[in-house]
């Protein structure tokens, strides 16, 4: 059996238990406040493919934890990423209206709504957290709110976009790209696997071994995405081709070439995998995510 | 000596104590990210009364905790309601274009940053929280995390705002009027309270008596605010008087007119005294503070 089929059979339990955990945490039954939480429901229920949950529960089993048993950090992964695409889009950031083919948050509900919707998806997320506490000793679940806090923030998510804005039209080097995607999108994606191994009792040398996997994987993501916005069909994206290129954004393929950052990713696909090679074969699905990230085609 | 000297004297410290932990906080070396660090600053430093971390403060040492070891949560709360405010006056919200008589966080740096800026905020203010462990068992911090992320939520501050917009215009009842407030201002006016008193080791009935008193010190302050937004000078609003009215937003003034506000507001002064029976001169301060969110003139 490839991979591909084994990596399918592992996501799909694990994106069921994820969903149902996400449509329990977003069901309300209170009559205020209106639009809110449907708003909040939209963002984060629609279609995707929960990565950064799958990393964080991955993560954990390699090491031999349970996947039902980091759910909420998992969940307040997912959440922080909703909350980051519905800020995204606002017409003062980048402006999108379709995403995964569907009308974006601020379109359907308006844009005080989907600030709204992102500010309370962000809270959630910390609400989220404190509930892994039913599961796990304080002290791991303080230090997974300090990786997660740091990663969405000025140094992280919140600081990468600003930076992706900001250098909109500019000429940006190798090293300015790779600093804005480090933060953009590398650092949750580190923080997803570094707090599912932190909840399962990592060593200092495991986390620092996870720490190094991440990076890559995070790199091998954002190069394929790059990639991908030049090369898939509107179908595969759920919106226009090329769209990054209209806009001047700073990306791979536009300093490298898209034959160059192929090969940036197979590289950033080898180093994630050196990096797991004292791991046991409960690391293969982090072994197939990281051959997902280069391989996918959408 | 009075209440109003006795109140300045205790504050005047703790004001210094908590801007200086602040400017720490929101201290920055990095070349990267451009303007976000300088508009987290902008909307953090300015004048304020510092309500939240003295609240926090306050109870903590109401139940002889010590202020300096609340400070990252006192903190925190300055955070989320300053995220809060950038968030609010953005132009698909209130609108606002001056804040204590200075340009607002979008007037200055636009939109998108804002936007970013609110967010940092929020994101930093749990990464202080996740500090708060330095001083505080890694079960309190949990327990903080809980109350701080339920209060500025869905049933929270994102929520109340949320229905505020949508109720412009609308015929708002006494009692939607109550919902709205105590989601969008009261939750974290309690949420500071509680934490302080968390952290400072408060006993079940010790919580259950600053509840009710934080509720109470809540739609104090808010019914306060109403009438000062129809009777103070635009000096000492910051800001054009009447612009409540204008917008057509639910207030206590609009709903009762301003005597029978009045009357609401010292009422609350009352049942917040009320609460704090039990309580020792150490408790002084949080009295001295519910007079002053009736008696103040801005």
């Amino acid at each position: 059996m490839e991979w591909q089929a084994r990596l399918q059979e592992y996501l799909a339990p694990r994106v069921v238990l994820v969903n149902r955990a996400l449509e329990a945490y977003l069901a309300y039954d209170q009559p205020l406040p209106r639009q809110l939480p449907e708003a909040m429901r939209y963002a984060a229920l629609g279609a995707g493919k929960r990565l950064r949950p799958i990393l964080c529960i991955a993560a954990a089993e390699a090491l031999g934890g349970n996947a039902e048993r980091v759910l909420p950090t998992a969940c307040a992964l997912e959440l922080i990423h909703a909350f980051s695409l519905v800020h995204d889009d606002l017409p003062a950031m980048d402006n999108d209206r379709l995403r995964r083919g569907q009308p974006t948050v601020w379109v359907k509900y308006g844009e005080a709504m989907a600030i709204l919707a992102g500010d309370a998806l962000f809270a959630k997320a910390f609400e989220l957290i404190a509930r892994q506490a039913d599961f796990s000793p304080a002290e791991h679940v303080v230090a997974v709110l300090h990786l997660i806090a740091d990663a969405t923030g000025l140094q992280g998510m919140c600081g990468g976009q600003a930076e992706d804005i900001l250098s909109e039209g500019e000429t940006v080097s190798a090293e300015q790209l790779r600093a804005i995607h480090t933060r953009k999108t590398g650092a949750l994606i580190r923080a997803s696997v570094l707090s599912g191994a932190l909840l399962a009792g990592a060593t200092p040398h495991q986390l620092s071994a996870l720490d190094a996997y991440s990076r890559a994987l995070g790199l091998a993501f954002q190069i394929t995405d790059d990639i991908l916005n030049e090369t898939a069909t509107p179908e595969q994206l759920g919106k226009p081709v090329g769209s990054d290129r209209a806009r001047r954004k700073a990306t791979y393929t536009a300093l490298f070439g898209i034959e160059t950052a192929r090969a940036h990713a197979r590289q950033a696909y080898q180093e994630a995998l050196s990096a797991l090679c004292d791991f046991d074969q409960r690391a293969e699905p982090l072994r197939w995510l990281a051959a997902y990230a280069v391989e996918r085609t959408h």
